[in-house]
């Protein structure tokens, strides 16, 4: 654990120091939760978006794009259900006047329950030496049993309190758990009450015509409500996908793990319209398909996993995710929801318009299914991020900090550096920058030795460094060193455009999806 | 006038047929200057975004991006003076309980007499007929001179009690004038207000801890605040400049003309940071620069022109606008504004930050100046389609509608058509579309008879059609149509992908803002 947090710390900072990551606002002593994509990250998170964006619609037929707005109509919200039940169940300390979730001081209990049990672990470990058997253990110890015992009834009332929405219960379970504010100790607990997540604004100034208005808490809602106009205007026959990527909000009381849980966050979302009937075959086909699409990035397939869901969503009929092992554990990276009817029935009762499709085959109309996957846009550069942040030992015994994102995702692709200032290698670099910076984004670097620019760049996580020296003024070539080997080739200048771009060129990576498996 | 609103009227219907630009929450009766964006209009979207990315960041050594969040540190706002002097003067009526701004009413009175004086015009063109010269009737009819006069000074009492923010005095005007409440005839007002034009929204939920924040109404801000992470990590010298895309929101009172003044909308700026005394020569280099890009997409030099701001704003020392012929006029499409140190000073002061450059070369800190290029994105979006819409004449008589979207911006490149459906043609089509969408942007289209769907790509904007016909099955060669010419050529399979990426290729057509002068 303790060094997972070391690593995470590292990739933080990392994340800063080379241009990726910001935190939002700094100089007024930031802005909690949010956070701001410096010079390096602005790049690779459009090359996430567009590698995403590419793999959903550009490879489908039928897999359109859209861009709704961030403000929607307020109803939009009642229909979707997040006006009503978009909430966290928050209690205030009366003493501290601080405010927390409940849910998390309970869960937070039972952490305290679980430390314990893993200190017995620890303990007879020791006392066993070789012959210690931790599963055996787990599985008999009396006071181990205990423990377990009692956090799964505190997390079995916990549960069923939020689902009857008994929130007295809830209160009463931190009354009889004794738990204190974490921060001061007091046990002077207000009621329990729930807090909507949603950020509100008003639109319009006068105080008559002004309208309650909200950011929206996720994009797919802007799909379902521009269903008819795309699927008309598309001439769009079922089944057919909408895309959307762009912002959402969400006023989270506790938004930690960096960039994991923002408040202001982007999301990649498709929403695709189906037969009823139909969800099985095609909520299994979308699984394998965004894992494929992960698995293309060669990031290593232990770092995934599927987590089947047994609580379902009310609007789901069924529901997974795709896990990917964070720096803080395996945590959701996507999530795969077969939506049933819900949202276009629930739009259809609010708006008093039909939702329907015409289906020439079937002969009828009727209201699609949806199947839907959504993604993270800033959990998946943390994955990519965090991942490809390694410090390795070299064979001459010193260590190598290198950000292994794949190329095609990379910021840069190529850093030109003339192995020195001077005898015209400058101007010989700058001529082959002018060529390349066309196809693809390249860095200039003539400061410091050449080992030590290289080095620079494999912090930076540009996979390729092009060195211009004596020998190129007499012969057109140059060395081309990757990133990931450290691996350095003599090459003609005429032919490093061709070289580089097959390595980084989108289409190529994009075909890896259908070789995944 | 009755011309261009018509032609006004045939882009918005065209944007929302051919899915382009649908109205938010329409199912809900829509919400008031907020758009989405459709299949279609996602693409032309983002192709424009792309085409200023890499005309800045990626062309340009010392140009780097960012991707700062909508939220930003309320402080922010209190330096950039928004929170002071970002309003609107409104009143409103007490009769009808309608809100007005001030200024637009007033306007609009003298847009009145402006009306009188165009009727004068139009009686004496009537009465001389051929003989009448317009220049010289307005120049010495004394009807007209007189409604000139007091159109005049209105306007000059307007700006100057607004400059003094002499509001008692405006609603004098108002009253003075006889303006009525354009809804109801009432005369019947309160005074006047400033209103501030930023969306506010409270972050975080505990009573005492909650932070009012503002949805930012510029991006420009957060490439301020981040000046000097953004300088540090990527190791920039000034010249240098930083490059940002996003969302940004004000609560405009009279918000129309379709997306040009939208409430959510989206910028494309870049600050560039330069030593203070160079201030004019980068101007001038700017200004020059990005009219280069805006002929670069080839929609006719005679549809630009430079409009410079006498009246300055507060922070700068210089401003011009490019500005472009939309249906409805010559209007602000992007600004170019020498800022001085306004910015970095102010943040200075309100974070008690010093927000310096080292320049080696003069071997002294110093606060940089700023220039400043500002772009509105949807106004760039309007500005190609409404220019692209054009209906013309056959020689056979017909008319076509077609949509001339440069074919580097637009959404769908090419349409794949069978011929019939039948024989193995649609197997050969697809055959096709199945090689080029790894590369770009491919339709298939296999209803209706081939002049029909060469029509509705046409009106769509797609700047290539492929004909698969029987002849395909014997020599591997298909038609290859041009949208604007309607040119048809006869090419092998083999190659198109050359012929067509030569022409879409963002490379080639970034070359042209070299040549452009």
């Amino acid at each position: 654990m303790a060094k997972q947090e070391d690593q995470f710390k590292k990739v933080i900072s990392h994340a800063k120091e080379y241009g990726y990551i910001f935190p939002s606002s700094e100089i007024y002593d930031g802005l909690s939760a949010v956070y701001d994509y410096g010079q390096k990250g602005v790049e690779l998170k459009k090359n996430i978006r567009e590698y995403w964006w590419k793999a959903m619609v550009q490879m489908h037929e039928n897999i359109v794009g859209l861009d709704s707005a961030i403000f929607m109509h307020p109803t939009t919200w009642k229909a979707s259900g997040h006006v009503d039940a978009f909430n966290d169940p928050l209690i205030d300390n009366k003493d501290s006047k601080k405010r927390y979730r409940a849910d998390v001081l309970v869960e937070d209990h039972t952490a305290k329950i679980e430390a314990k049990i893993e200190k017995e672990v620890t303990k007879a470990a020791k006392r066993f030496g070789d012959a210690f058997d931790k599963d055996q253990f787990m599985a008999t110890n009396p006071r181990v049993l205990r423990y377990q015992e009692e956090i799964n009834t505190i997390l079995k009332r916990l549960g069923s309190s939020l689902e009857k929405e008994d929130l007295a219960d809830v209160k009463a379970l931190i009354e009889e758990l004794g738990i204190a504010d974490p921060e001061t100790g007091s046990k002077n607990w207000t009621d329990v009450k729930q807090f909507n997540l949603m950020f509100g604004t008003k639109l319009g100034a006068s105080a008559d015509s002004a309208m309650d208005l909200y950011l929206r808490p996720e994009t797919a809602q802007g799909i379902f409500v521009n269903f008819l106009n795309v699927q008309k205007s598309g001439r769009m026959k079922i089944p057919f996908g909408i895309a959307q990527t762009g912002k959402a909000f969400r006023n989270e009381i506790v938004a930690r793990q960096f960039i994991f849980r923002m408040r202001e966050f982007e999301q990649m979302e498709m929403q695709f319209f189906i037969k009823p009937g139909t969800q099985k075959e095609w909520y299994d086909y979308w699984k394998e398909m965004r894992l494929k699409w992960h698995l293309s990035l060669g990031m290593g397939a232990d770092n995934y996993r599927y987590h089947d869901h047994e609580k379902l969503a009310h609007y789901a009929d069924a529901a997974a995710d795709i896990e990917f092992k964070f720096p803080f554990g395996f945590k959701e990276l996507e999530g795969i929801h077969s939506r049933t009817d819900f949202d276009l029935a629930k739009h259809e009762e609010f708006s008093g318009k039909k939702l329907q499709y015409f289906d020439p085959e079937e002969n009828k109309s009727y209201t699609p299914y949806v199947l839907e996957t959504s993604i993270g846009l800033d959990r998946m550069f943390l994955a990519v991020f965090s991942n490809a942040l390694q410090e390795e030992t070299l064979e001459n015994g010193s260590t190598r900090v290198v950000l292994r994102i794949p190329s095609v995702l990379a910021p840069t692709k190529v850093a030109v550096l003339p192995l020195v200032k001077k005898d015209g290698l400058p101007e010989v670099a700058r001529k082959i920058v002018d060529d390349l910076k066309w196809d693809m984004s390249v860095d200039y670097d003539e400061k410091d030795a050449v080992g030590r620019r290289y080095r620079r760049q494999d912090a930076a996580g540009t996979p390729f460094c092009i060195t211009v020296d004596h020998e190129t003024l007499e012969d057109d070539t140059v060395t081309l060193r990757h990133r990931d080997t450290m691996e350095q080739k003599r090459v003609k200048i005429s032919e490093l455009r061709g070289l580089i771009s097959e390595e980084i060129s989108m289409s190529s990576w994009l075909k890896k999806i259908d070789a995944a498996s």
